[in-house]
């Protein structure tokens, strides 16, 4: 078994790490740690609103019994000594420094943006980009460490960067224009989006989100030349919005393909991506990768976030564009919890392991 | 004072007709009609769910004094001879005859889309295309009816081609990519869109939807030519989708233009539209037709449906657009029960009657 | 195997049975039925509104596949012949005339109302009254039936019976009084809660409940003398409301006891009973039947419907009432759609299994 | 004019102080002041949230013109020397500290909890106690104070006292059992309820609040006996959740009174004490000061929060309680940040200046 520490483990992303990581077969968690705040209680007391008295767990599945009433540590109490890896979802400023400090002595699967810019470091999508992994060496080397920085994208960038890898592949995407639904569990919890702000309401507008989107989809599925990652040729563009769903962003994507394509065709390459993708076999990987409705009604966040725990991507509505001269427009959804940050963390984890990272 | 009827009462639409000819300066609600079912009744009793026993009435304003306990008349039993003009929002497949039936006496203004897509039948927006009127005269010659019809278009067509507007004339828009996230109200009330259908959810299809769009825009926008209208050469192209949001339409647009343009021009032309617009000083026309707003967290449904009892389109966000070669994107907002049907639909009437067509 | 038919099956508790039955070790699903609009479609097409092209399925767990492709027939086409139980759930007037029908063969397990209020026929509680079951072989006497029709409480009635019982046996409950706020599932799926009714908003009304609620519960925690019901000597007052909660109805009790008692004793109590109540082992019995939370914001609906597949009734904020003479107050959950209809028949079904009657 | 200020101008009751005193004929606000963090701000940006960059208004109301862009003082720079009341909403422990200050000097009436439990403070609805002004007297007679503390009660108290009045005069209410449904805007903007914690959920607790209304209800409906105030004898005992609403509580309520009544009785009584109450005609008194409707439905908070600018307590489903003796129930909607704070403390002042008071 490989020792891991969770850290940031009270927030968001953190909870679904403590999920993610129940009864998993190759890595048990050693430590959990959060800010000084909550250090030295228990996991349980460490996220009960201390004004409300409310118990900031919002998962379905309840807490697992081995983290209950692990201490949470300070994050500075953390001793790398007897652990194999990390995973982090520090969310904080304090991201890129708490990630450094640790990397120098062991891996650090992170779901933070921290590091996802720098040159020698990859933002890995177990697989869409697995020959990225690379990367890793060269940014050890680079820095001297024994250990190593692997952001995960975010969130909103996963749908999309697996949904058009099958299209880059056979039909060379060029041009992207996404809008995103994206749900309130994206916010984080602490405090997270209020019930004020958000019910019976849309917010047009999340910070730096279009950006990161814009940025990372090319990184991802871009090509690996003399050790770098030389980005996909794709324009893209996009709005951002938050919407009164709890769990799971929705996108609608308009492509134009550098080679005429039909819809039958789209859902014909994503289907045989999927069956033939790296990542199968892998313990927190799906049955489906990603799943093709022909029901023009889905996806639905209700339905589709329960498909597989969340870690299938799932698309609907293929249909020819109008506006581009090779368009192709559908619909996809992406649970932003699982596939999308901490369970697609783990599986990233385990895609490390498994080639020997970790 | 014009004698008017409103015809499908009952529904989404015809409620908002109820109120928008509340105390109107210059049309007088004489009859009221729905289906036989509602027929005898008096209208409080007729909007009243039968299990339920639920009051019908999702509007903030109270039911007028007026139309409380107006009798509601079987649609069949209409009298045109004592009213001058007629408001129709009838859904059903019936819609076509009953406009028919009526237009051969007397001007009726549609919510539907029955008589939309006819060759001698214009999509009206007061403000916007006020030239095709003149298309009406047509009508009346070809049908040899009294009467005519004068619908508008689809709610969610509404807010995109006002604020198309004076891109085209000032940049020559050219090609459209838009994403609606719709209102529950924009489904009607009987039954309308289920609870269970949309909480914590998104139904990313909306039957016809998308085609109407597309459709409408082109006319709306196109020019008089020998009488007829010429589309404006616009592609366009659109996913609608519904999200749980009580009233107002929100649509992300991405637009190409023809000639090179920025975010302030943009929002310079937009204002300087709604300084200038026609309608201005009827009496259900906005202080604001068009409003920009700088805050990047608006439009927002909760905020914005409030603004001039909801007949100002609303825009926000205006960017460059990083996928087309001239490419802006902005997000706006449209009341889809005021400036999109009932209420738009009393500001094409006044327009009408100003212009002497009633 | 019992070989079994649903009737009904197209509503919300008709999909809930679809679930409660899939893969059952006992019973099998031979056939399905709803009305005539219905019949001839396969079951998935069955649920399709035909209007807006979605999927009428609200349940997280998918379709199972027995069911899919099953054809749905017409009531009046069910053949009793090869049929050992049938689970009804028809809502309309027409319950009565159809469960009679079938009674006269074969067992019914009904939540529908039509036959509860019969002074031979009990309302039953699997775990609660299972004495009542004699009761259904005076039924089957008195009508000159094989069959008999059990029916189920109303799914507000069943948390509140299940949580007054260790408290009547053990220190005599005299006055209850309760407020519910019940969740939209309860008002079924054809059209079901309209979202513009409820969304930010309660409903302080449900047609007939609140009497529903008070006779049931006497009837229900009542002796069964000579052969006869004598109901409960409890009075009851309540006000169902209804709130913008998917699944799972929430109720706040105010209970007078004969003799005093204390939150600690009414916890014990509880815990007590719910270790020795009957059901324990049937398969679809829930490992706690009643739980108590010591945590002061628990029960909340979105995390305790997840217990034990809705199956256990949850109780929190047991605490002293300050208006009565021996005064205990707290609140409830109960999966209206799992224990409290479909799941809690099949229970029901399992017991009178066990002893013989099925 | 008196000169106003408002403390805590930047939560949620602070705010709408802000509309409530816009354009008021008595009262003009002078200064404005929060916390340390928000001094030297113009108001528009000491509300937006730095994170999300949210402005954290949510009021229907536009932000009015004479607060815009008045400059925020921290609260330990206001100046009592040209003010002649202050409006307090500070929620913070430090509320007792700060209000006590102000006194000193100056009329203080406060939403906050901090004095309403001394003996020599009354808690005051107008129209209900008036007569308790006189302890006011006392109060700066005690504490050689030049100003006075005047608090309002708890929201949720404000309804249940309100519409308690005229059964107590009446008919000598002794048992009241509660149950509240309280909307999301009661707890507050900073951060408010999470969106994660309520959508489709239920908080069956509000710290300290069941207490609260306890308390309250007895002192307000009290007699002033020798300058003190003798609390009702009432029994009161009541459950207080958080529903997804957002603005405005919903109560259900059961009362025992001491001779016997009926429903119509009941209703009469409270359109009489309405008609004669003694804030009619003050610039914040609603038209109707207790509203009862006969429709069963009602109240609902989406439709009569808009009743009168949210200052009519409203009431519904009154009929005949089958627990108590002489037993009554229904249901009241009281809006929480209209009457039940802010505009309700506005008309408190209103009440005073009249007296002299201020």
């Amino acid at each position: 078994m490989k020792r891991a520490a969770i850290i940031g483990v009270t927030g968001a992303v953190g909870q679904e790490f403590v999920v993610a990581l129940n009864k998993h077969p190759w890595f048990e968690v050693k430590q959990i740690a959060a800010s000084e705040r909550s250090a030295k209680k228990k996991f349980v007391d460490a996220i009960r609103d201390p004004n409300s008295g409310i118990l900031k767990w919002h998962l379905r599945e309840p807490i697992p019994e081995y983290a209950r009433d692990m201490i949470v540590e300070s994050v500075d109490d953390i001793k790398t000594d007897n652990l194999d890896l990390i995973f982090s979802s520090v969310e904080s400023e304090a991201a890129r420094e708490i990630e450094t400090r640790f990397a120098k002595d062991v891996p650090v699967i992170s779901t933070s943006s921290a590091y996802r810019y720098d040159e020698d470091v990859p933002i890995l999508i177990p697989g869409i980009n697995d020959d990225h992994v690379m990367l890793l060496d060269t940014q050890r080397k680079n820095r001297t460490w024994k250990g190593f920085i692997a952001p995960l994208p975010n969130c909103t960038t996963t749908g999309l960067a697996i949904t058009m890898k099958p299209l880059l592949d056979k039909f060379g995407a060029q041009k992207i224009i996404m809008t995103s639904m994206q749900s309130m569990s994206g916010a984080g919890r602490s405090p997270g989006v209020s019930a004020l702000d958000i019910t019976d309401n849309i917010i047009p507008y999340i910070p730096k989100e279009d950006e990161k989107v814009r940025i990372e989809t090319g990184k991802i599925l871009g090509k690996l030349v003399d050790g770098k990652i030389d980005p996909a040729k794709l324009k893209v563009s996009c709005t951002c919005t938050r919407v009164p769903v709890i769990d799971g962003h929705t996108e609608t994507v308009f492509v134009e393909t550098a080679v005429h394509t039909d819809p039958e065709s789209v859902k014909k390459a994503m289907q045989e991506f999927s069956n033939k993708v790296s990542v199968t076999g892998l313990p927190s990987a799906p049955k489906e990768y990603l799943l093709v409705h022909d029901d023009p009604t889905r996806p639905q966040p209700r339905l589709d976030r329960e498909i597989n725990d969340g870690m299938t991507t799932v698309v609907g509505r293929i249909r020819d564009d109008t506006v581009f001269d090779n368009g192709i427009k559908y619909v996809l959804f992406s649970h932003n919890e699982k596939m999308g940050s901490a369970k697609g963390a783990v599986l990233l984890a385990e895609m490390l392991y498994k080639k020997g990272y970790i």
